[in-house]
């Protein structure tokens, strides 16, 4: 893993290593906002409270002992690729390996709130972690908070999965044990960990991590407005060639990658080594699923000239979506999904 | 007026000078936070839009030409006070004196959106302002935005006011000609200048002057929110004397102030020169009016013994609200109504 930051952890996967549909637990990457926090299972409890007639607490123990499902899906960093952002800006230098695929078993949020039953005013669920910490800069609270995000009901009910387990093994406690969100289509900014506490509430949330952070602006009649950040965007990353990497001049390369979208299938995959004046269609992998990345291969015959290359892969979605060429700035440093250059040595 | 900042103009009134209730329009504080638009009036509209069944366009001769009012009210900046901050925070370094009384002659919103006549699902309604320009620091939205800023539908019917005379002269270019929003009780930066678009919405707003700026933070059961400052806080400032003010040891001193709050009356005004352990009432000036500021003044016994001195004034209002002693972080670089020190020299 690539140390982005040491502590708290917030370590990449080198995506040229990408191997297979789904993501081992050891190259997941890791973005964390606070230290991992101490959890003790003889006092931890699931809580479900706020504007519910029936709140619930669950033990680690009960929550294990309801059926589970398992479903797989990817969950891509905010931030990922802003090491290609220009002007550099601040923010945890990921390239591409802020992301993977994993399959989540647990059970669905939906199920426990129906349990709950919440008000007929209830609009949002607020999802809290317990880590906590203090921010360093303006505009911030004061003092401690802990880590949350909300999600509208219609979500909550339909749409958020809380995981006890990925790839078959209970959550590590860099993961999120006990117990993590997992909300599949949306940034992981949303899957939070180590979740003690779903709160029901009758008014829209306005926390940090959905207002100053995790936040880009959206135009509108009235003017652009701060909007929290919720689905992946479309995108195709290169894994292989890695940047820099050299190859030899007339060969024949695979390219290899990986694209997704939220709330659609990747239907197509292009590559273009001439800086986007002509796109070549990839090979797309037959295994995909419901917000799920699709990996995909390319056959490059490699120029007999020796020089520098640039590669650039383009995603489009079973929505019409494509990636576009350039960045949109009202995305501040987060949701990169413009296509990105790989340099490469053609020697 | 001390320039705060040249270009675009902030300009503050010595608070020393206050001298009556209303403030003339020359030592009326200038808050700006992009150049003065250039204004034609042959071309200029106020436009009032969106989920309405009839748009208006009004000319300004069209608003001079509707029957008016004149009401009275106390605007103070929401950052007025920031020079005593400590640490010194980011902003405009405003002292006592961003602060001032007028009286605004006009029309109400409420009038021109009845004419209008709101969708049912309407919610707010966004005051945008002819003035525009970039952001310079993240998180900020990308090119030129206007001034903007949101109040709820029920306010825009019964709480905003349209002025286009001030102190009964036409508004001055710097103070928002042709027409500004007054929103009596609440601080500066809902009175948008060279108002222009009045546009009202099915969603709720998160413009950048309510989000990013001129937004704190507010404790609540799923922590700490961001939310649009408002209303004046609960605040006595002490004009005379001024700081570093040297006074006769043994004499007698007027010490003379203003002291206001939103939607009450000010009861009680307290002066302390011991750092608070005993108070004295201040005689509060008869006249008043709905969130208008209160003048007031304290027959001071200065000390015989030479030496440094330190007074401090406390307000309280007609809701039993009471200006506290410390600073709340979570406020910000705004909102500063804890008791300031004025530090003089008896000699």
């Amino acid at each position: 893993m690539i140390i982005r930051e040491k502590e708290p952890a917030n370590l990449e996967m080198p995506f040229e290593s990408l191997d297979g549909f789904i993501t081992p637990n050891d190259k997941f990457y890791v973005r964390s906002h606070f230290p991992v926090p101490e959890i003790d299972l003889a006092t931890w409890r699931l809580r479900i409270e706020g504007a519910v007639e029936r709140p619930l607490e669950l033990t680690y123990d009960e929550l294990r002992a309801r059926p589970s499902t398992t479903i797989p899906a990817t969950m891509e960093c905010a931030g990922n690729s802003r090491i290609f952002l220009q002007p550099k800006v601040k923010g945890v230098q990921w390239a591409m390996g802020a992301i993977g695929t994993g399959e989540w078993t647990g059970l669905s949020l939906g199920e426990l709130l129906e349990e709950a039953g919440c008000s007929a005013n209830a609009c949002e669920v607020i999802l809290e972690g317990a880590d906590s910490g203090t921010i360093a800069e303006p505009p911030r609270p004061a003092g401690k908070i802990h880590y949350a995000r909300s999600v509208s009901l219609g979500k909550a009910r339909d749409g958020v999965f809380l995981a006890l387990r990925m790839n078959g093994q209970p959550l590590t406690p860099a993961h999120g044990f006990p117990l993590r969100a997992i909300v599949p289509g949306w940034y992981g900014m949303a899957a939070v960990k180590w979740l003690q506490r779903i709160m029901v509430t009758e008014q829209r949330f306005h926390g940090y991590y959905q207002t100053v952070d995790y936040a880009y602006w959206e135009p509108g009649e009235g003017g652009k407005q701060l909007v929290p950040i919720t689905e992946m965007q479309v995108k195709a990353a290169i894994a292989r060639p890695g940047f820099n990497e050299v190859i030899a001049a007339g060969s024949a390369y695979v390219v290899a990658g990986a694209a997704w979208s939220a709330e659609a299938e990747i239907v197509k995959v292009e590559l273009s080594s001439n800086h986007g004046d002509s796109w070549e269609e990839a090979t797309l992998a037959c295994e995909q699923a419901p917000n799920c990345w699709r990996l995909w291969e390319w056959n490059w015959n490699v120029p007999a000239t020796p020089g520098r290359c640039v590669l650039l892969a383009r995603a489009t979605d079973s929505r019409g979506r494509t990636q576009p060429m350039d960045r949109d700035p009202d995305r501040g440093t987060y949701m990169i999904n413009h296509c990105l250059p790989v340099e490469v040595e053609i020697r």
